[in-house]
């Protein structure tokens, strides 16, 4: 294991403390509660928006806390939800007077702590509603089941759900903007290689030669089937298909189309990707006029990378679109 | 060797394809000339700004095009310069009448073919004037060699003098200060692992386990010398102090301070070995004040980071603080 690090127990905690230190007009690190908060705290009246999740991740969520996007976050260990006490925390630090939206990708940990965390702030007089994120499409939807993962799509519902706060809508009205994406977003995810947790130091497991791993999610784990390495168009084929054909998008629809790597991929790979699917959406008489591409939702230093789809209409353009200025997404008004 | 790809011999023009698929308006990719170019132009009477190198290092430099940085790149094969029938039509394509600056990274293929670019624009009648980045301070300053490579410097001479042609100034002008942040900006880097290059279709050179490589450049070659693998602290120490002690900042000098990732390695880490410099720096009585974390000069798919330290003053820091958009840079006024 190589890695940029110090003792490995410390590698959550060193990697927030440098975060806050790169962007400290942006983001303060609270390391008594585990949270991390906006340095400069929204406007009294704002819908707050909270995220939690697993570490190893980044930059979801910490990365994404400013303004336009969330209030704050609190990491969990490395593949670990938060506990419901640093939720709670940050539910109160995010809470200005107009109610709080938890984002909750479906995990059953990271769903048991927040649903613990409302309880618990059922007592602080504080409104709180939460989107369960489900837009990974690699698992069936069968009932008495986990359910599907909350993937790629939850950095678009933070995005979007974050704008609709920051313009003044009230929390019923952000939380239905959130279940607007969520409704709208799918993902399905390609792993080239393992990841190395740094508490373990060696791969989560073996990965031949020539194999990769369809349908994995953001935690490490093998994926739903593994298949014979093939070319970036043939990928791109089968991310593009499971995708839509789960989300059976209407005909002509105008989509924000992600492609997002999971940690050790490079960018030139991720456009040389984004170019396929283009391609493919557009054969298929659908149009992507939205993008991102980049490491946005990650597995450590898993290669990888996972295609979301989001059916948009204008309003959810509108919002996508609204400046934002958080450690890794950042625009302003058109240049 | 497992990447997303086609035929590795079209690595980059796949590369070139997605990249103005997914930012139309921002870039085009004249697959004819082999250069990116804004979708659209520049006003009349802008210094034209026109950067090139080998492909292998995104972003840089075809991800800078765009409002406040590049109006045109030149991308050459993986690891070699762009050819000056390259060079010209950048130049041409970025030419709206007050004269183009040539960026140029210090390797000799690149410098050579931007030389005779430069005759051949004598003819066009365009004035062209040039900055040579040379930031690497693990190559010593001798007469007689090739000298010091252009590395992550080059990102900040782009957006800095971007800014300042935007803004209006002559190419004298824009050029000054184009000089003035290669003057004051110095890089070191350390490799985790090779890279390995699409044709090639293995890593450039074997690195074992619990060795690294300290004073990396960009193209995959081995660093100045392996050194045993050691904490992110001992590693950001060595940084520090290999680019201070050559940069002989000012007493209190207020810092941008650059932790660029070479391809591989994930964002956590880098944050982590962010927060490593900054409060080393400071103990040096030196105040960082801008940062940017990420992604910017990679060698494919390397495991590794570099750190650049630019001495700010006013004048800079006004124009780093600039609004840009681009694939990869892009951030409005203060939100």
């Amino acid at each position: 294991m190589k890695k940029f690090m110090n003792d490995p127990a410390d590698a959550v905690t060193d990697y927030l403390v440098g975060l806050a230190a790169a962007h400290p007009t942006t983001v303060t690190f609270d390391a008594e509660r585990r949270i991390v908060v906006r340095t400069t705290r929204a406007r009294a009246g704002k819908v707050g928006l909270v995220a939690g999740g697993g570490s190893g991740c980044e930059p979801l969520h910490t990365g994404f806390v400013g303004h336009g996007m969330l209030d704050a976050a609190c990491p969990g260990e490395i593949f670990t939800s938060p506990v419901p006490k640093q939720i709670v925390a940050a539910t109160l630090a995010a809470d200005s007077g107009a109610g709080v939206l938890h984002v909750i990708k479906n995990f059953s940990g990271e769903v048991m702590n927040f649903g613990m965390a409302t309880e618990l702030l059922a007592f602080e007089g504080i409104a709180v509603d939460s989107v369960l994120v489900t837009d990974d499409v690699s698992i069936p939807q069968m009932p008495g089941t986990a359910g599907r993962r909350g993937l790629g799509a939850t950095v678009l519902v933070e995005k979007i759900a974050g704008a609709a706060a920051e313009r003044g809508d009230d929390l019923a009205s952000v939380t239905a903007i959130a279940r607007r994406v969520t409704d709208r977003a799918r993902t399905f995810g390609v792993g080239l290689s393992s990841c190395t947790p740094p508490l373990r130091g060696k791969p989560i497991y073996d990965l031949p030669d020539g194999e990769i791993e369809f349908g994995i999610g953001i935690s490490g784990e093998p994926g739903r089937e593994r298949v014979a390495m093939r070319d970036a168009h043939q990928i791109a084929d089968a991310m593009v298909s499971e995708v839509v054909t789960d989300l059976q998008p209407s005909p002509g629809a105008q989509l924000l189309v992600l492609v997002n790597g999971m940690g050790a991929t490079p960018l030139s790979e991720l456009y040389l990707l984004y170019g396929e699917c283009d391609r493919l959406l557009r054969a298929r008489g659908l149009e992507p006029v939205r993008s991102l591409v980049g490491n946005f939702v990650t597995s450590l230093d898993q290669a990888g990378a996972a295609l979301t789809i989001l059916e948009l209409d204008d309003a959810l353009t509108v919002l996508w679109d609204a400046p934002v200025r958080t450690a890794s997404i950042t625009w302003g008004a058109e240049a």
